[in-house]
């Protein structure tokens, strides 16, 4: 590409996202400059979406350009930030005016809906891939801390799991043929392509919840990671994850195994202590689902439905798992 | 790769760069926690190095790591500001250990040397490609911006024009034979594949310097950019241009078109106004030098060596260039 086919690219996300009064120079100068309220911290996470690897290359721009941010977003669900900025590297094989369109168009809507404003990036040629970084602020004290889950905490999950897995899996063709109406596909096409972040919800979350975590690479692996940190064990009971209506009419073994290991649905996964979590329970009802307890045990345990089930959970993907 | 594979990938980024006290949280959680003192503005920036257009596949790692964090300080050095936090998206075709060892070492010690922390990033599989986004801390009120150049004011470049153009086209086969020596060309191959970013000068500019950008695409584009957003013109006194002496043994029309159009050099361009400009020009003398002047034409013109030289420059490239 030319330089000024480079132009025209960066012209598609020229003010993407509101203006806003803590941003004091953005695009167009060597760096953007952000001056953020003096009793906030920032809150900054970097993702990168690779074609072929992190999505098919024939899937819609605008998803893709949706997906690309949320997943980031989800980052700052995940610490209770508030989106406030973020960057944008860019690399395209071609010049294909159509497909930015689209991509811009995605990228656009959710910014917007979410107040986070475009700042500065960088647009090159080469193997499609998309890097964000995102910008949230919090009040440092009552960022969620993957650290701070305690003994006796209720452990909750937002939305249902393992939607986008078996989206994934039906597209790599690895799920034998099921009993799913096309609404139900196209329902977890979209959890798959077009994932919600929680930042409405992790918002409300701020004050009594210490702990989160965003679930990007499965329920099993992410709440091991907050554990670890925690330095705690947990018990989780099988038969209270949440499964979306599709889900539900799956065998119980590809439901679960997907709920308990994949990624990709963005809900976030985050413990309160026993004071506040009833009453949480009740306020987020439908929204967040109580799946378990923190302990002292130092290991994550299941209960419920794992021997009926016969899952073949692939334990030693997780190192610490017991 | 594995999970475990891009674990270890991850290994080689843990701890690089220094502690620093305003670093609330660093890798290990879904944010990074940054808390500048308050009255600080934060510059970021952002670049992308793709494979075979940024840089050629069989780069050394270590000049490539030391590379890909120089073009992003260069960029907080053209803003004045003082390097703090870096996060890396690093997307690698397969793990290499001893390549990783290489290419962490270069970029770690480059960190080192402007005390600035990575806290966050992301490793990912597929075509080998590096985004860096830098975080620096500045005075806003100090900061220098593309806007502020006024006409009277002197226009400086630090270092000097050209090296690493010569060394790419020579890279590229676009050059004649060249009476070099050997230590010519190690000089002008470590100026394109090992640049040194300004910062150190910058910081020692912030109060009489207002207007600054760095010379990434070449003098003449990169001085439009900051003429365009100053509103204000330019004459430059082409036998003014700082060349090394490597430069210097070359035919002057191959040389002054590096000198001129070619990037990657990685200096500062910027403007001070006449009552401090000899100053500066004295304090500064060897690191310095005052190419010409601002002026209220509209125009960027040249002077001195022009019809001598007889350069072809594409001045289409430069859509205001007059």
């Amino acid at each position: 590409m030319s330089r000024s086919e480079f132009a025209i690219i960066e012209s598609y996300f020229a003010d993407m996202g509101p203006g806003r009064h803590d941003t004091l120079l953005t695009i167009g100068d060597d760096c953007a400059l952000l001056k953020p309220a003096a009793d906030k911290a920032i809150a900054v996470s970097m993702d990168t979406l690779v074609a072929g690897v992190h999505f098919f290359e024939d899937v819609s721009p605008a998803k893709l350009g949706h997906k690309a941010l949320a997943v980031n977003l989800s980052d700052l669900a995940a610490m209770g930030a508030t989106p406030a900025w973020f960057t944008l590297a860019l690399t395209l094989p071609e010049l294909n005016e159509p497909w930015l369109d689209d991509f811009a168009a995605g990228l656009s809507a959710l910014a917007r809906e979410h107040q986070i404003q475009l700042v500065g990036g960088d647009t090159t040629q080469g193997p499609l891939s998309i890097t964000i970084q995102v910008h949230g602020l919090v009040d440092p004290g009552k960022a969620f801390r993957r650290s701070a889950a305690k003994p006796g905490d209720w452990i909750f999950v937002s939305g249902t799991l393992g939607d986008a897995g078996i989206a994934l899996q039906n597209k790599l063709g690895n799920l034998p043929a099921l009993n799913l109406t096309a609404q139900d596909w196209q329902f977890l096409n979209n959890r798959l392509e077009c994932p919600t972040p929680r930042n409405d919800l992790a918002s409300k979350l701020l004050g009594p919840v210490k702990s989160a975590i965003d679930i990007s690479d499965g329920l099993l692996a992410d709440l091991q990671h907050l554990l670890d940190a925690s330095r705690v064990g947990a018990e989780i009971d099988l038969s209270a994850l949440p499964l979306s209506s599709a889900l539900q009419k799956l065998p119980g073994n590809t439901a679960y195994q997907q709920a308990l290991t994949a990624g990709d649905d963005y809900e976030l996964c985050f413990t309160a202590p026993t004071e506040h979590a009833p009453q949480l329970a009740e306020e987020f009802a439908g929204e967040i689902t109580c799946i378990g307890k923190i302990n002292d045990s130092g290991k994550l345990t299941l209960r419920g439905l794992d021997n009926e089930l016969g899952l073949s959970i692939n334990r030693a993907g997780y190192d610490h798992f017991s």
